[in-house]
């Protein structure tokens, strides 16, 4: 009915590639027996393996398993250990166990279960005429983790080779400058290959050599980063595909001893909320502020009223007003404020929608920025949260002297 | 390769069903002539109408026309229009037009031309054999309008009707307990139908209804949705499916006049945030408090210190003064607070990862809940701002006396 968007199709694309594994076709299908059929058939008809996402779930519209089970002509099995599972997962939680949702424990027979840390279907693997056969849930965070731990291993052995990267991920300079910067190495790419992936206010280079083993396919991969991280200098944040940028900003503190801090307007949290995602942020993360009315910004941070009056809440003096005043409430070294206008409505000929003010302190330093971002609400927070992180980062260094090449987005 | 993500799909499968045609099938097939045309075949052989998309650029492996073409018995012939309109996109823009550029003005023989006004490469539509493809442009950008202005008028005169949809969303109760309350009427729907989707904290029904007209289609959901409406009496939030329950939460606070804050530890600026998605907050959302640090939460709240070392900061008594300090400093008749354990690190055998209490106070009453969930950090950060979200909505209508069926998630 379209009213989800299918990330997982993306997400096992793309990781098949990474292990080696060529993906031909992708299809959607609707939970109907025999369309279900059809697909499944004509699949296995032209691939070694099939992923199939979805309808492991405890309704009746949940039909992935009985039809599997038809296609190879083998019987649904309750497991008893799965249903201990279950019955162990819905006591913690002190909710009542149904009937229906033992039917999640159901496996065909000589399958091989995969275990779901992250939710109470199982996923299922089947071996058949020469054929892989992974069922895993739908929802993207139950999905993911079962790839990796239990479907991956397998992929890349079928594959009989591994693909190695690493990732150069860059903030503060523009997609076309950045791939500018290093169009030479581009241009001249086989083994490793070099993916430039532009994200909001940052790019990333996937760097991914295949070899027969880890190791080859590692050393093949270690002169690019290297030359990489050369051309980009400080701008380079992580060559690790897990860190974000907030790991990059909350490791940066942890490393100088110092506090950090937020005064949020127009994010409403987000920023804060980027510095939580870190596992022991709190070394160095302790409060921050929210201050989306006036009032707030001046009782909370002290932003004078005059400068509210005459300059406005959007502005670059209420946003070094925020900072500075969020650095000494919070009693912290670093602090970041933004203020700006989210949309759709509140924008003016002079303040249009989606101008921001990003304000950075550290120590006795203050850096203000502004910004505009073209999109709706929604994009001009993400953006401004984005920039917000890659500010104090930038701001951080270069309180050390550390410039690096940067351009406004 | 999975660097892309299909919205283009969702967002023709959605169309689609608005204009009563029916979508069985997607497929996504890389540039290679061999694999797209048996593509094509199979889809010509099971729908009425095939929407394609991409392959219509300059590039060499952009060879949607020519596998078309082939598969019609057509000719590529040269559209002197189309050659026109591209000299003057070009010289308008100051860029030379290559000769590659004039092969998006290959059209197979006898098809239609749908203009494209938002790129360069047009739009083609092919009747043959009682079946009608249309060809679109990649980018989202041009695909939309183009199938807005040019493709959804002939699919709906094709599909003789429409589809006309509801979303009931409830919060509160988990999905088993939610479809064995509406289980007779799950197993007799037929028009219209309804389907679950199971959410985080939430169940959402999708009623839609096929008629000759939206009118009647309506009139069929209806019936349907007040049923649905009357079962799950207030845990029913919405029934349009763009609001969220942040949405909700808001709009709850205009109608009673309320302030509302938030008090978020672990969730470090998420519910706030979640808040400040609902364009025009402001009227009722001026602050929020972010304590992560014990300090923060004496200094911010004035939760006594006497209670962080007696009950710790993950308990019942931490999280009701956090609620009480946040209506009391933010000056408001609702507050939020939440106080868990996200993890990885920090769980105790009695205080395990995961372990969340959430307060809400309304007025002069206080609520406090205790939940457990069992994921990873960004999965019991996302649960806890959705089940503070809810309960936030279930404190204000108990207030009022307003109570319904909510079961601990």
């Amino acid at each position: 009915m379209g009213n989800i968007v299918n990330t997982n199709a993306a997400y096992l694309a793309k990781r098949c590639a990474d292990l080696g594994a060529v993906c031909y076709f992708q299809e959607v299908v609707g939970d109907n027996p025999k369309r279900l059929k059809e697909t499944v058939k004509l699949a296995l008809s032209r691939a070694d393996a099939v992923l199939l996402t979805g309808g492991l779930g405890p309704t009746q519209d949940d039909l992935t398993k009985q039809t599997m089970a038809e296609i190879f002509g083998r019987k649904l099995c309750r497991d008893e250990v799965t249903c201990e599972a279950l019955k162990a997962y819905f006591k913690k939680r002190g909710i009542a166990c149904t009937e229906n949702n033992f039917r999640q424990a159901d496996i065909p027979e000589g399958a091989e279960i995969l275990p779901n840390n992250n939710g109470t279907a199982p996923g299922i693997h089947i071996f058949d005429e020469a054929k892989h056969v992974f069922l895993m849930p739908g929802p993207p965070n139950e999905m993911k983790p079962m790839f990796e731990e239990s479907v991956a291993p397998k992929l890349s052995e079928l594959s009989g080779g591994v693909i190695y990267s690493e990732m150069v991920k860059v903030c503060g300079i523009p997609e076309s400058t950045a791939e500018t910067m290093i169009s030479d190495i581009l241009e001249n790419q086989s083994n490793p290959t070099i993916a430039p992936y532009a994200k909001l206010g940052e790019v990333h280079f996937r760097v991914s050599a295949k070899a027969s083993d880890k190791e080859h396919a590692m050393a093949l991969t270690e002169p690019v980063v290297k030359e990489l991280k050369k051309r980009f200098g400080a701008a380079v944040y992580t060559t690790c595909e897990k860190e974000q940028l907030e790991d990059a900003v909350i490791a940066l503190c942890k490393e100088h001893g110092y506090q950090i801090t937020t005064a949020e307007s127009c994010t409403g949290g987000l920023i804060s909320a980027r510095l939580v995602n870190v596992s022991g942020a709190s070394t160095c993360f302790g409060r921050s502020f929210v201050t989306y009315a006036n009032e707030a910004k001046v009782e909370e941070l002290g932003v004078s009223e005059e400068t509210l009056r005459k300059f406005g809440a959007v502005s670059e003096e209420t946003a070094r007003e925020m900072a500075l005043g969020a650095q000494k409430h919070g009693k912290v070294e670093v602090a970041v404020a933004v203020t700006g206008i989210a949309g759709p409505t509140g924008g003016t000929p002079e303040k249009p929608v989606g101008l921001v003010y990003v304000a950075c302190a550290v120590k006795e330093r203050v850096w203000v920025r502004r910004y505009w971002f073209g999109g709706d609400r929604t994009k001009n927070r993400e953006n401004t949260t984005t920039v917000a992180l890659a500010m104090a980062r930038n701001c951080i260094l270069e309180y050390d002297g550390i410039t690096y090449h940067q351009e406004m987005l």
